[in-house]
């Protein structure tokens, strides 16, 4: 049960979004950027850096719903997803991807575990200095999201069918349009 | 040294947001609705968990500026900021907030350590539900905005006087102002 009203029919952060439609604003915004918007990672390896810090966290809907949008994003390969959850250094995922994954990991505890040879082996393997920066801020922006959903202990959905279903609607629609589409139907803001 | 190339003349989260000023701008829009926009909580009371949240990730450049404009808000009262570092029980400030600072505290940690006995304790002292979602979502931020500065390893300036002339501007002017104005004049954003 949540900790403040959320509305029963938004679980996970779309409950918390709805209850405060004006911090919501620059929290879709920038997972949109992040996610959706120009980059030279793909749209899979940043879901997949999304998912694997949520993983870590342990915050059940973001890897979920994350996973399902990576999946998505990946032909639906629900089984690479896993295998990044579990071991990302046994998927068959690029060594870039890899070495951006272990500053991520790290990011997740402390982002002053990243070391200069951490970024020198992502550099090694192509990454440019945008996909590190855009690496240390996906990590870091999940450690908020995860936060926000677990902090006020919104619902978060057991049922694989919710995540797949959302999953494949945000890899085609993105962010911005399936959030406002579900706040324009649910908002259940008081007057505040 | 930061670990891609930033600006030598903005230190902490500036020199980060300079690097992409698209991501910068949800991210300025966040912090500036949550510490600055409507809202019963005192704007020294919202700084003082964004500085309380930034000294417990030992982020150095954060848990000074937003040090600096907390004591700014509360009329100079630097020694009040330190005590809420180092044991806020035993600072001179209201139950509630005591109360909310202990669910930041949870939230920096782990949001899921956040019990209803903890939102119990803060509603008998007074906070409202939008209170809490904020102090839920200040936490949060905060862990995002420390890994991004300490994950890029930007510059974190030592001498208190920058933190203290900066906090006095902010204060009086906001972020975005502060934040346009530097951007403006500094950005180094190449080509991407």
């Amino acid at each position: 049960m949540p900790h403040i009203p959320l509305s029963p029919d938004l679980p996970g952060i779309r409950g918390a979004m709805a209850f405060r439609p004006d911090t919501a604003r620059p929290l879709n915004d920038l997972v949109d950027i992040l996610l959706r918007g120009p980059g030279t990672l793909t749209l899979g390896e940043r879901e997949l850096i999304a998912t694997y810090v949520s993983s870590r966290n342990s915050t059940e809907y973001c890897h979920n719903i994350h996973g399902a949008i990576a999946a998505a994003h990946l032909g639906g390969n629900e089984a690479l997803v896993r295998q990044v959850k579990a071991d990302f250094m046994q998927a068959e995922i690029s060594t870039k991807l890899k070495a951006l994954l272990v500053i991520a990991g790290k990011v997740q505890q402390d982002g002053k575990l990243v070391t200069a040879a951490d970024v020198a082996a992502a550099r090694k393997e192509g990454a440019t200095d945008l996909e590190i920066h855009d690496t240390v801020l996906i990590a870091a922006a999940f450690c908020m999201y995860n936060r926000y959903v677990d902090g006020l202990a919104t619902a978060q959905p057991a049922d694989p069918a919710f995540y797949r279903e959302r999953g494949v609607r945000v890899a085609r629609d993105g962010y911005v349009t399936v959030s406002k589409e579900y706040l324009a139907s649910h908002s259940t803001a008081a007057a505040r």
